[in-house]
């Protein structure tokens, strides 16, 4: 299948102009921080001086896991559509995140295990009803995972954003994540693995012996699309295909926690400059969420020990974009408001 | 002088109703982590199941600072009226972040060395056009001090408002708040000065020498209220003194950079319980602010590398409390929503 080109966003003149702009404002050089440092990528994302974060969506996946079987979460498989309900009648996490800080919401149904019908506001993009177990089989086949990944491509053509943030639900999909990871970075399972919705100590151990054995019996593939067939979900392929072409069309793209940054290990190891286009919103309380991001060299902007998913993280980070692009628009310069500089 | 009597938050039967109802939403328990500390907290501060977020106010107190004749900033001491003249005008970092939040903002000069005149949306409580230097004599003799106290006092009882944060203006006062961190804490000069608006290495060692030798000069100061009016600040004092009545009041108080939270250390020298009502919006990259925060016991909401005041760090964290009252209103519940629990 076609990767997206992506461009890495890079381009002296512009940073030289943007930095410019940003040590005019009335305030110490750098005193803003993580904020002059989002301006500057915004701007080399967006092609401009003048950034703008006026269009922000957020993509909601939903998909179950046939390694649910393996009894490797705290909830039933049925949390997964029925958290979906709830996302449709408007009262979940994402849903008051989302409406508090004004971002589009799109809840997409990439394999539930539930026949939703036609439901106003859920985009059916079911490619099954949810993986196979990847303690017996590859969870997708390729034919499956490369729908998943030209679902999420054709999405992100459809919509309206410049800000483009994704969340998930799938009862099951931290088990798909871990294992997606220790697959692709090569970080032990243990150091992967982590409690999910609420797992006790027992049910981490077990979760681990399931991963491990799961990593032994696809130990063949090594491709990053071999290795997102054999564990991954269908919301984890429809994410990192979005990621792909979101970077293609220079969004900037909003991570959100452990699950959601699994998929942007597989579209960074398809394509490596994806990460450029990458906000990195938090750092999850999911115990692998942090090796994650330290393997990716990324610096989240919040640490709050969110552990919800449903791109909670990534909705709550859309004020920090804003002030990033506001101040730079609407701050006074030195000599606009006539303040002197620092001693010579 | 009267000291408001401030009575501790913790109410074990509202609490455990608070735990209940942020138990009873859609989502793995203690999955929102920060946030759900947060409503609690300010369900707490506020006597209610039902916290509110609907009127803030960020308080941005400027004055000068005698110690300046020592040269220990990077900038000219007519930046602090300069900056006030930004803030009036709309044009400053804080302007651009509280209308985004939706922020009430107050200008208050404290003890500015400058004539503003009447000057429609200033708050005019000037003590005197800027503190002594304290590498002399006392930077106020103690009835300024008490009146900078009384003045903060007074405004927070004029003032509508359930969340109340503040900044501060003033070249120097970093000096002067490393210097009361030094004196109220015992922790040792070197670890309580930083490069401020950006000194060098050079000009921190002169900083750094300045407050050592001003610790000399006033060590007989021993008791809360003598030390601030040995190294004051009447912009420290003032918010000093709004900490102490908005707590009193049970007004949920917004803690921002290195000089708010000094003056929290004064208010917490001399009520303790003014603490309970603290959010303390983000820890900065002034050097002794990781530090000040640490001997608070305290966990700031977010990590941006700030070095501005203004309350900046306080405008930015403002949809974190309100992404924490509003999940509390407004999310479904495992009733009502329909959504299955933990396995048993």
């Amino acid at each position: 299948m076609q990767i997206p080109a992506i461009a890495p966003i890079y381009d002296a003149e512009l940073a030289a102009r943007l930095d410019r702009r940003i040590d005019d404002k009335t305030k110490p050089q750098g005193s803003l921080g993580v904020l002059e440092r989002l301006a500057r990528q915004i701007g080399l994302i967006q092609r401009s001086e003048r950034p703008v974060t006026a269009r922000p969506a957020i993509v909601v996946c939903a998909g179950d896991h046939g390694v649910t079987a393996e009894g490797v979460s705290a909830y039933p498989q049925s949390v997964t559509w029925q958290m979906v309900e709830n996302f449709l009648a408007g009262g979940a996490a994402i849903n008051v995140f989302a409406q508090q800080n004004a971002c589009a919401l799109h809840i997409v149904d990439t394999g539930v295990n539930h026949d939703f019908g036609v439901r106003a506001g859920l985009v059916d993009r079911k490619v099954a009803p949810g993986t196979r177990n990847f303690c017996e089989q590859a969870a997708m086949s390729s034919a499956q995972c490369e729908r998943a990944l030209q679902a999420g491509m054709q999405f992100v053509d459809e919509l309206d954003c410049d800000v483009l943030g994704f969340g998930e639900m799938g009862i099951g999909n931290t088990t798909a994540a871990a294992a997606l990871m220790a697959a692709l970075t090569g970080i032990a399972a243990r150091d992967c693995v982590g409690a999910g919705t609420g797992l006790d100590e027992q049910g981490v151990a077990r979760k681990r012996e399931v991963v491990e054995r799961a990593l032994r019996l696809h130990a063949d593939a090594r491709d990053p699309l071999a290795i997102l067939a054999a564990f991954g979900g269908f919301e984890i392929a429809f994410i990192a295909g979005a990621m792909l072409r979101g970077a293609q069309l220079r969004k900037v793209l909003l991570v959100d926690g452990f699950i959601v940054t699994s998929a942007l290990l597989v579209a960074s190891a398809l394509q490596p400059a994806v990460q450029d286009y990458c906000v990195f919103s938090h750092c999850s309380d999911e115990a692998g969420h942090r090796r994650m991001l330290d393997h990716l060299k990324a610096r989240p902007l919040m640490q709050l020990d969110l552990r919800l998913g449903e791109g909670t993280g990534s909705a709550l980070a859309l004020p920090l974009l804003r002030a990033a692009v506001n101040f730079l628009e609407r701050m006074a310069t030195f000599s606009s408001a006539s303040v002197s500089g620092k001693h010579d």
